[in-house]
């Protein structure tokens, strides 16, 4: 990965050179991690003013003196600071300077006020700018090492939820279904989950993000599911939402029937060069038709990358349009108020008519199955 | 709880309007919740110019309308931000100066630099001027309410590890006994982990924040274990070492000794009117004189709260004395590189020695257990 990371940060060099900056201060943990293929704890990336040489990844002091967690790119300095304590943002303000920097871009949206006047005040001759969200964009498409570590994160996902029907469910709580889920994605190899997995059921069911509450499944329940695995930094997300009991009643099957059409019609329309909210349109509209307009979340989808929630983001008012090789969710759901609902949630990729159309990551089926 | 807040947000309010701001704007979610009883996700809460009643908790739209998670403070006003996707601080500044304020405290330390523009764009009648870290000071001495939350945090921690001690462990890794650990934390009371569980095995017993690996207990390791439970927003913390096998070795026994003298002597040096430093310098000096004054970590105890880590800091330059009722840890440590070590980590709340001396919230023997 070294060759990767020292390609993007060349890219990000010439980006920031165009605007007139001459030095970076990379601050927020998934742009360092993408740029430098780790980030320690409070660790900074500086691209310096002289070149691939000038760049260093500061990381505050830890007990024993290096960084604590993960290997980052070999042919990248590391430079950790001598003080406990200390702020490696500050740190390579002063770096920047020293190195001859007259301007060093910062990332506005993640550093804080006091943060930014501590760098102003340890480099005065320093003219900070702004980086904007370059590096988040940056991060859009993915690279094939980037896709590979998403299937193999999808992979998990699948295979922890797949274990999961096949156990007993019946009088047993959302929590401990979302903690064996996470278990169990431990145990085939994620990292870590990818997010606070969610289980909902009863009139909990297909409530987005619902965070998991004693209530134990009943006989006739929805029960939805949402988790994702974190492999070697990156994230996917899988929802799928099934019935409890022998079959389900005629409103179940419905309003199931609607989303999974939505849903589809949502990853059907995944393709280069549609607009992000033509996505959002596409799977909101069946929803709106069936009069379930009002309770709609503000997104259908959204990318994943080395967080959870990345750009794009599939809502009635994104701008932008979609490229080859970006992973996103297509996740519409609709949650009746003491009643339930239903979510379905995919992680795709999206590939040009001529490679197949849309690759889809998540393949537990989305039939509706009653465990 | 409300009449707390309420106490509380009068308490910042008076403090606040002695330093000349008319308006307080709190946007770090551990304050937000200190203050109004509940942190959904995005909000801020507002303490307006107009006395009481015109505070508000600002809440971003979630699909259902109203704030996704837990109750808040009755006596105060909730308003719903309409626009999707809208910033509850600028909403908040809107507010602000709508009400007539003409400043308004900011926590510059939580606030980045876009969203303080964001302010300043919408509110341009309205001096930003910084708070502080004002309600994190009035964090620091907790009420009955809060310590009695930490007791039975305490107790649920305490609970999770005995019964792991009664099970079996070698061949196990430390990845599934942190996860089974978690697994105990929910299943006897605690909203969450209040951290992420550390289990380190052989040579990574000892190491402060180890994340576990797949590594497998063996006969004559140490093992380290560090959890915690989360119980209506606060946190406490355990740190055990016990040894694998029937008789630990003579280095183990050794190393045990001293570092439970350390801890021990950090224990009870905690009483109100001590210095932190003082504290500090009590745990550290036996591991110095011992040879270990090198790898030691920056801190050797801090407070807890509604965030794990909080105020006070036990540090060589920490500046401050302690109070009755401030709950700490004290977890003093050795780590050996190859080798392996011991920490032992107790949550405590500071008493007058006429109630007793410090109180001992994590009560899981400190005998050094062979199991």
């Amino acid at each position: 990965m070294s060759d990767a990371h020292g390609i993007r940060r060349g890219r990000l060099r010439d980006r920031v050179a165009a605007a007139g900056s001459e030095a970076v201060l990379v601050s927020r943990p998934a742009n360092v991690r993408y740029l430098a293929g780790s980030a320690p704890s409070g660790a900074v990336l500086l691209i310096g003013p002289g070149g691939p040489e000038s760049d260093a990844l500061l990381c505050p002091r830890t007990p024993e003196g290096a960084p604590g967690e993960g290997r980052c790119d070999e042919a990248l300095r590391v430079h950790v600071l001598p003080a406990p304590g200390a702020d490696a943002a500050v740190a390579a303000a002063g770096m920047a300077q020293a190195q001859g920097a007259r301007s060093l871009a910062v990332e506005e949206h993640h550093l804080t006020v006091a943060r930014h006047r501590a760098l102003g005040s340890v480099a005065p001759r320093l003219r900070l700018t702004g980086l904007g969200s370059a590096v988040e964009q940056q991060r859009i498409v993915k690279d094939q090492e980037e896709i590979s570590c998403l299937r193999t994160a999808a992979e998990i996902a699948d295979q922890a939820l797949g274990e999961l029907l096949e156990s007993i469910l019946v009088g047993r709580t959302e929590r401990h279904l979302a903690l064996e889920l996470e278990r169990r994605l431990v145990d085939h190899g994620a990292d870590a989950p990818a997010f606070a997995t969610s289980v909902g059921t009863g009139p909990d069911s297909g409530r987005a993000g619902h965070r998991p509450t004693d209530r134990r499944v009943e006989e006739g329940d929805f029960l939805s599911v949402c988790l994702g695995a974190d492999y070697r930094g990156y994230r996917c997300e899988i929802g799928r939402t099934f019935v409890i009991g022998s079959s389900p009643a005629d409103w179940q099957i419905e309003l199931y029937d609607l989303v999974f059409a939505a849903q589809r019609a949502g990853r059907e329309a995944l393709a280069p060069g549609v607009e992000y909210r033509e996505v959002d349109r596409t799977a909101r509209q069946p929803l709106e038709a069936a009069g379930y307009g009002e309770g709609l979340p503000a997104s259908t989808g959204h990318g994943v990358g080395l967080e959870i929630v990345e750009d794009p983001q599939f809502a009635p008012s994104a701008m932008g349009k979609l490229d080859a090789c970006v992973p996103v969710t297509v996740e519409p759901g609709v949650h009746l108020p003491g009643r339930g609902g239903v979510r379905i949630d995919d992680t795709l990729v999206v590939r040009p008519e001529a490679d197949g159309g849309p690759e889809l990551l998540t393949i537990t089926t989305k039939e509706l199955l009653a465990l």
